[in-house]
């Protein structure tokens, strides 16, 4: 693994959305949620994804200098038209009606059309919780997901984000895909040329999978739960619950109707979906945040069955990875991840300011490439 | 299986909770959601749990008679107290707030606390969508799921319920519990004398275990998801987001702090929470049902795996087997059930209107109990 700056990571996506025409402050907004997922090890949601949201741009079928606008409007209720503006963009609008709402109503509740990929969900259901609020997120994504007793996709891997704010510091945080995994998991067990384990993904035939090249290939991730024996129906009825606020609400793409990210057509919307809601705890019993800390820490007190692993709450993993990228000033990247960037910064033109440090724990081939790499980018000082 | 009459199955539920006491709309409403479990199929929440019910009432830790309350209330939101009703009398009372509220702001959010348990929460988010909205209800329950990583239980088998209506007579059902199944079947493989799968619970040294009798025993059972390795810590997470929207929200008993409900005590209430959420799918996109409805067709449609089992909406398998029970107009009780209401039945001094049919297709050994329960019971003429 390569280590990078986080500021310079972040300073090479803004620099990259600038490069395809996007307006300062939503690449900032975009770059933002990428560098976050960097920052907390979901890896699959950050520089890897740059490319991606890039070539929207470039091919129209994102324009981020539009404007999102709200179609129609009830006390707690907004349904809004992204207009083709990247995730990002659109997130911060539909959110911001939500939390805007919560606090006069108690719950804001905003469906979204016309949108991109938005990144992490999470990043998203926290805005709210950093205003006192329970904040939630869904995305409806890329047709991934194979229905229980299916051999084809019919949904997308579609997130379900609840942050909740609890005193003493502590923040409940929940990201997951409605899938057993994500695509990204498999892509390293790839990588590493391991099996995976079943439930995570189905064959050509249908049947579960062991080989992580077939299951990339096919594309057909199973629900959360794996098969019908361990109630897989349950993670396929929670995709298709996201999707009902999202697609389903807001009129946009949805479903088996999606399609997938690597085949983006010229000037065609990818037409994307999210939902935003906000509530207002003080609108319940007093001593919502105590009881929530209280939760959290008894949950990381209990005696765990394996001492080396010891239980955590939700959204520590992610905590504990943040707290680590800040302490050390750098994210990670495969040397794979920083070739591409390198030949991005020269197909647009920028100045790579990496200097990438090689983990010194790592293997001596490694060191080399990405001393090789280093020399590449024509890496200006830091 | 013995099979009794629908009506003579809920006559005899709804004059149990009246010989303890129980108001005739509240021993009604109660035995309604009870009757709707064991016609779908879910019979771990029908005629199963009835003592219970009449246990908390004997006790105390139920007290049908009173009434709820609102304690604070916003435009889109209230805060209830139960004040130790019966659960079916709470939702009730919580959903038609929420319902209420949705068709003025387009989002209702109710927080209960002070009830008891209330059935199968699907019926309580059914209630909103036969109206047009989209529902959702939610409870805390007593302590079986075992965070990832932990050996003992924390949390409930919290469930997730959504309800959506859709067009052409379509609706989509979606009602799960938060562990990766209920206890109710570990006891039905138990009762086979059959393994379990892995992923399902947990034995005392926190390990998967495959041995109904230890899981039962044990009471530790698994998140949706299972293990780790298949993200186990998503369900984990999803109970806890059930608990943030109802023991967090409203104040009542929480996760760990609940225990189990035989270990009732007298004059305790339960203390148990539910949340009632409706949402006025009017205020999004036109076409709401016609998308619903259009994504429930082209699942079913998919080419299934095995051709002997065709993929199904989320509801399908309840409807059908509603359909089937109200075709031969019967509900089906294992002999051992129908037994402990012979029992039951002596004891409140009712008389047991049940002529309990034997299915032909079984074993000759268990029409000759049935028919011994018959004659035991001094059946009335139907």
């Amino acid at each position: 693994m390569g280590k990078v700056k986080i500021n310079e990571a972040y300073r090479f996506m803004v620099d990259c959305f600038k490069a395809v025409g996007t307006p300062i402050e939503a690449a900032e907004q975009q770059a933002r949620v990428l560098i976050q997922a960097d920052k907390v090890g979901h890896s699959s949601h950050g520089l890897n994804r740059l490319e991606f949201y890039l070539k929207d741009i470039t091919i129209g079928a994102c324009v981020p200098k539009n404007k999102p606008k709200i179609l129609k409007e009830n006390l707690s209720t907004a349904w809004v038209d992204a207009n083709s503006v990247l995730g990002a963009t659109a997130s911060h609008f539909g959110m911001d009606i939500a939390i805007k709402k919560a606090k006069e109503t108690g719950v804001g509740w905003v469906t979204v059309k016309g949108s991109n990929h938005h990144g992490m969900t999470g990043w998203w259901a926290r805005k709210p919780a950093k205003q006192g609020l329970i904040g939630m997120a869904f995305s409806n994504t890329f047709t991934l997901l194979t229905p229980t007793r299916s051999k084809k996709a019919a949904l997308g891997t579609n997130p379900i984000s609840v942050v909740a704010p609890a005193s003493q510091g502590e923040t409940f945080y929940l990201d997951i895909a409605t899938t057993a995994v994500s695509l990204g998991k498999i892509e390293i067990q790839r990588r590493k040329g391991e099996p995976i384990p079943s439930g995570w993904a189905q064959g050509p035939d249908g049947k579960e999978t062991n080989d992580p090249n077939v299951a990339f290939a096919t594309g057909c991730l199973m629900p959360l739960g794996g098969g019908e024996k361990t109630s897989g129906h349950k993670g396929y009825g929670l995709s298709a619950m996201v999707e009902i606020f999202c697609g389903i609400s807001s009129g946009a793409r949805y479903g088996h109707h999606i399609g997938s990210w690597t085949h983006a057509k010229v000037g065609v919307p990818h037409n994307l979906s999210h939902c935003f809601v906000a509530i207002d705890p003080e609108n319940f019993a007093p001593g919502f945040g105590d009881r929530l800390a209280e939760c959290m820490q008894h949950w990381r007190k209990l005696e765990p069955t394996d001492p080396k692993y010891p239980v955590v709450a939700p959204g520590d993993l992610e905590k504990m990875a943040e707290t680590q990228t800040n302490i050390r000033g750098t994210v990670s990247y495969v040397p794979q991840q920083i070739a591409s960037s390198i030949a991005l910064a020269k197909r647009l033109k920028l100045i790579l300011c990496w200097k990438v440090y090689a983990n010194t724990a790592e293997l001596v081939l490694e060191t080399v490439i990405l001393y090789k790499i280093r020399i590449a980018a024509q890496c200006c000082k830091y």
